[in-house]
Order: structure tokens, then sequence, then C-alpha cells
């Protein structure tokens, strides 16, 4: 029986290709078996943050999510769907795990902060050798393209999803100092929402592709009332101590 | 006149020279003026991480804190004290920016997420080109440590300076999901009260030195009653929806 080949969780970062940090560019470069999430018919954004990074002789897996959001979240069949999905991608992976081959998964952002690849993880790692790289977050790239530091001194920081109930959204916006909102797509107005009712609508920034080519940065109460793509980010900076 | 040199920012992660950016890397090995805060005395950490890689005839300026954990964060005299300071190394870098060079100011964590850095941009960036590379925060490189993932689904991620009084600590531990304590040091007592208020003790992890090659991760309750590094990082992990 061979040794088992390792499976590496690589983040990949917001975008830029020149932000995947110096490990995960080397892990890519090298990697036999590469790994990705994508809906179903489109090229994928971790698949095309590494285009021209891989070897001639590279094997690709795409794995192609059921369902994203033509289900809501709450309705039972979501689980069950993406729980099968999960099953079939590890059993996909463990296999070439088992066979000594070494592959490397491409995650968007952080492996472990918020990320698909966690629900792999968990169902991977009792099995097989896995390690995560973790990589610059999209929050960071939002909040470096607002030219503004998100936290000073003291203050609280809040990530919360968009796809929060109105009220909890509108109770942690009021307590915490800087906030990060993700998940916005179709939940925007209700985020727009509870931001007023926090009385933090006007200092709100949305950035949507950060650090990619098509990144924009504006005022949330002066970007149209449109729907905005569910990896953009809004920002409340905070406004703590500093000499 | 020449062209004003740019000044930039790049984060260098969390200790573990492989996790800088693709980006950081090409510009501090291209870098002829890398500009560091350190402790009086100290080597910094951020001119650590850089170890090896800069150019032969690179200027190195170390900027050293007049003060630091000395004077408590609460003295008026702590704020006059690092006011000066930063105004001084603003002119230093200011100077090398007018005469047309390009400087590389080298930070820990990522730039604009509790850095000394924004003390300098704020000061610097109505008058000098400042650009900002974003980088992998040290809370990243933690919850990586533990293995584990620190935000599932919808989860509350509060993050949390030590430094902030036991109440408020407490009621932020209460009602976030998953949690992120940094600038422990001298306030772990504290921490550890507060963290027991809000019934989170038993689920929190101490990482100390994460990336680097002294990396350790306890349960916070398993760890010895001592004084634990300032840059160590405290985290309770969310458990929140997973399929």
């Amino acid at each position: 029986m061979s040794t088992p080949g390792t499976i590496w969780g690589v983040g990949l970062g917001p975008g830029d290709p020149e932000l995947l940090s110096v490990k995960a560019d080397r892990l890519l470069r090298g990697a036999r078996h590469v790994a990705f999430f994508r809906k179903a018919g489109r090229q994928g954004q971790a698949r095309r943050i590494v285009e021209g990074m891989l070897r001639p002789d590279v094997t690709e897996i795409a794995m192609e999510y059921p369902v994203t959001t033509e289900i809501p979240l709450t309705d039972p069949r979501y689980n069950e769907m993406l729980s099968v999905f999960y099953e079939t991608c590890t059993d996909r992976l463990r296999a070439l795990s088992d066979a000594g081959e070494d592959l490397v998964i491409v995650c968007e952002g952080d492996p472990f902060f918020y990320g698909s690849f966690m629900h792999l993880h968990s169902r991977l790692c009792d099995h097989c050798p896995v390690q995560v790289v973790p990589a610059i977050t999209g929050m960071s790239a939002a909040w470096t393209a607002t030219d503004a530091p998100i936290t000073w001194g003291d203050d609280v920081l809040s990530t919360l999803m968009g796809t929060l109930p109105e009220d909890m959204l509108a109770e942690h916006m009021t307590r915490a100092d800087a906030l990060v909102i993700m998940k916005i797509g179709r939940n925007i107005e209700k985020i727009r929402r509870a931001l007023r009712r926090a009385g933090r609508y006007d200092a709100a920034w949305l950035v949507e592709y950060a650090s990619m080519p098509n990144q924009t940065v504006q005022r949330l109460s002066e970007a149209e009332d449109k729907i905005t793509p569910y990896f953009s980010i809004i920002l409340v900076h905070g406004q703590g101590r500093r000499p």
C-alpha cells in the first residue's frame, strides 16, 4: 500500500494573483491535481485566479455545486443536496489521496473563514493527511481598497453575514465599532435598513470585486439601488484611539 | 523637482516568510529603502521576518518606539510621546519620498488591521503617494494553527482587544458566535474572567507565535497561568450551519 497523498487546502486570497502567498504560489505551480468549486456552467472564480499558473500536465477537478441561490438556505432540500455533493467530492478526492497522489484544493479567500473548503475538510481530516494554507481575506482587500484602516486602538470589529435576520444585523451593527458585512447579493436592501436603524448607513462603503481589475469603491448611500454581486463587501470603519 | 517616490505600506503577514504575498515578496526584494518599527534594543519582528530577503545595498530605517508597555495606555503621556514619535518618523520618510526615492514600510500582519503603520499612513497620505499591500492576518494563521474553521454559515465573528474593560469583553463574548481576542499579554487574567462570565472559557484556544517555528496551540483552560506574549491570540470557534 502506498503512503497516502496530502490534500492541501490552499487559500488564494481575494482575487489578484499577486496576492497569493509565496507558499500558495509554489504549491499551485507544482501541483499535479488541482480541485476547485464552481457553479455549473461557469469557469469559477478560484479557477480564474490561477489561470496561467498550472502545470501543462495538471489534472483539473471541477466540483460543481448542485445549487447556489436557486433554493433558499432555509429549505431543508438545500442542506440535503449540499451534503450529498460534499460527500461525492470527498470520495473523489480521498481516492486520489489513497492512491498516493498529493492534490491541491484551491479556495477563494482564506480556507477556514466562511469557505466551502471547510465542508470537505471536516469530512477528510480523519482519513487523509490534510494541510491548510491561510490567505488574505476578501475583507482585507476591501478595506485596503477604501484606502483607510478598518480598526484603530481598541475598536471592536464584527463580521456579519447579510443572510442574518434584519433585527440581529441591526443589533450587532449598533454595538460594534467597525463592521464588515459579507454575503450581500439579494440581501442588500435588508442590510441597508439594518444599517439605517443602527445609525451607521452614512458611514458605510460598498466594495465590489476587491483587488480585481473591475474593483469599485463607493459610499453605500451613493450606490445605485441595484443587486450587487454576492461577494461584494460592505464596510464601516472604526474610529478608535489614535495618537 | 523630481517626481515624489511612492511609500509602500507592505503587510508581511503572521510571521512565516512563505506567507508573504507574491507582491510583498517582489517589492521587498527590490526595495532600496526599507523601514520598520521595533522596540528599542530589539531586532523587531517585522525585520526578523524579512531576514535574508533584502538587497545588499538596502538602506534600513529602524523606527524605535519611545514606549511600548512601560506606561499605561490611559496615561496622557503615552499618546503625547507616540504622537511626537510618529511625526518624527513621518518627516524622515517624507524627505525620502520628496527626494524621489521609493520606500517600503514593512508591517506585521495586515497594515490596516490594528497596525502601527496606520499612524504613519494618516500623516503621509495627503503629502506623498502611498500604496498599501494587504496581508494574511495573525488571526488567520492562528485559526489555521488550530486546524479548525473559525466561522461557518451565518456565524457572527467579533474581534476584541484584550485591552478593553472586562464588562465590555464579557458582553461581546456573550453575543458573538466566534471570537478572536488579540493584545493579550498582561490582560490574560481579565480575558479569562470575561470568557468565564460569557460561558465561553472551555471552548477557548490559545495560540502563541502563529505560523512561526515556536508556534504553540493549546486549550486556554489547559494553559498554565503565565503571562503569554502580547501577540498571542485567543480563539473561540463558531459552530454555525454546515451541510
